[in-house]
């Protein structure tokens, strides 16, 4: 394991989860249990330490959240041995020109009334930790100073 | 959603994870931060709704267990869209004879001193939930009751 700066990571980071289309998001239950499922990576370019992701505002996701804002979205690459786990804590984001921006088409498929639903919810994860696992080597990163200074 | 009875669901999530390698593996950390790993699946040719894995016994995953036993394995098949994931609590098992029975010889490449070193645990995940979402539909069951029974 290789500890590495946030200045450092974040592209890194970038760069590994950048092909990658879903992840799988984890959350923490009433009852302490922990549950995952898969989720879009939105369609995210550049990565920078921040994750969007869409959910419905009723659903239990948003509500797990609300009561345990500890999260982990862990990314698989599709081909080769490349394993991404990015923790930290959620926010939901009601704001309308914020789900305006994150909006992809795509996700009409589950939100037909579109982001000014407010039954769709934004999710941003701001990142606290990452570890990576690779062919190339394994490597981790705090990542909360910064996060918490933007 | 289709909601499953332990039955039904049991040979299902055992057909649906039979082929895939190695699995995201998430547990709670003493902040309350979710950490995920990627986790060997451990050749498990037939899953009965326990999970076996190996771990250092003094590595962070096994002192997370040790707190908190809450614990979620999420499988994501390699080709197709297939997620399965299995929560529940996990045990660490110390028993020589368990160790003996669930070990590979491929784990000698993390612990070359074999299953008898007491820095290598194993650990029981009893599976209480379990949720699936493949191209032929989704579907969760609440697998507690017999796990609590047997």
């Amino acid at each position: 394991m290789t500890d590495s700066t946030r200045n450092e990571a974040i592209p890194r980071i970038a760069a590994l989860i950048n092909e990658i289309d879903i992840c799988v998001f984890t959350t923490r239950g009433e009852r302490g249990e922990l549950h995952a499922r898969p989720m879009s990576n939105n369609g995210q370019v550049e990565w920078d330490g921040q994750s969007w992701f869409f959910a419905p505002s009723d659903g239990r996701l948003v509500s797990e959240l609300r009561a345990d804002p500890a999260a982990v979205a862990a990314y698989r690459a599709e081909e080769g041995f490349t394993f991404v786990s990015v923790s930290g804590r959620a926010t939901i984001e009601t704001d309308e020109d914020l789900k305006e921006r994150y909006w992809l088409d795509e996700l009409e498929r589950w939100f037909p009334n579109g982001p000014s639903d407010p039954n769709v919810s934004l999710i941003r994860l701001d990142a606290e930790h990452a570890d990576w696992w690779t062919e190339d080597g394994d490597g981790n990163a705090d990542l909360r100073q910064a996060v918490a200074a933007s």
